[in-house]
């Protein structure tokens, strides 16, 4: 990291280190979505095999992906996501629902996560402070260490 | 974007187009902190100066971030979150509370988001659904377009 050190401390900057770039973050999306397999990540990404395999070693060496024999007992290796790689999931769905508020016009179709029991669409998620109202970002501040 | 069609009806695809990149994220958190001139980025993060002023530009462009004079009538311009990229606030959480969870040794120091009016953190942000309770990535699929 270019970071100087005070960022360091910064739990932002580090989860950025890891998994800030959209690559990484791209095949995180898709092994939510039960992408499991090299030549999957590589047709749904269109990614080139070479940025491909990288970025899944980063995420192998992170502890976010694990690879494991394939479940259908053919010689493909696939990768998993971890306990690690599953807590994820707010960010992911952090990105998604900033997404589908800005970033299409009126109308305009997107993909959505569903919450499988109920076929709704996954709520808004926001930050809730300790009496459990939203929270905006002007009623709370960074504490840095001294 | 080298991704499919498919892929840009996605709206995490859409937003990593536009923020998914390190410093481009690292900004917007730091302007969620008050930092608002060229040079407190500069020193904050430590990157160098034509890779900011072109990711600051991007994010003007995107519509996250706008200029306006300095509050104190000097001659700097300054950059601040727009609506749009006020609603970036849980995507920034969501970041820091992963890192603060995953990539923290016990015990080890870091920077911690506090709610103002109680002074305490800021409690972990979770998806939930429609019945409140926390929702988990295998509660969930993505319903893609036709």
């Amino acid at each position: 990291m270019t970071n100087t050190a005070g960022s360091e401390t910064c739990p932002v900057a580090r989860t950025l280190a890891l998994v800030g770039e959209r690559w990484s973050l791209l095949i995180v999306r898709d092994a939510f979505d039960g992408i499991r397999r090299f030549s999957d990540f590589q047709r749904n990404l269109g990614v080139a095999r070479n940025i491909l395999a990288e970025r899944l070693r980063r995420l192998v060496d992170a502890g976010i992906l694990e690879t494991q024999a394939a479940a259908d007992g053919s010689a493909y290796q696939e990768y998993v996501l971890t306990e690690r790689g599953n807590s994820l999931f707010p960010v992911v769905i952090a990105l998604r629902q900033w997404g589908e508020q800005q970033l299409f016009a009126p109308g305009e179709q997107h993909s959505d996560l569903i919450e499988t029991t109920t076929g709704r669409r996954v709520p808004v998620m926001q930050p809730r402070g300790g009496n459990g109202a939203v929270l905006l970002p002007e009623q709370t501040h960074v504490r840095k260490l001294a």
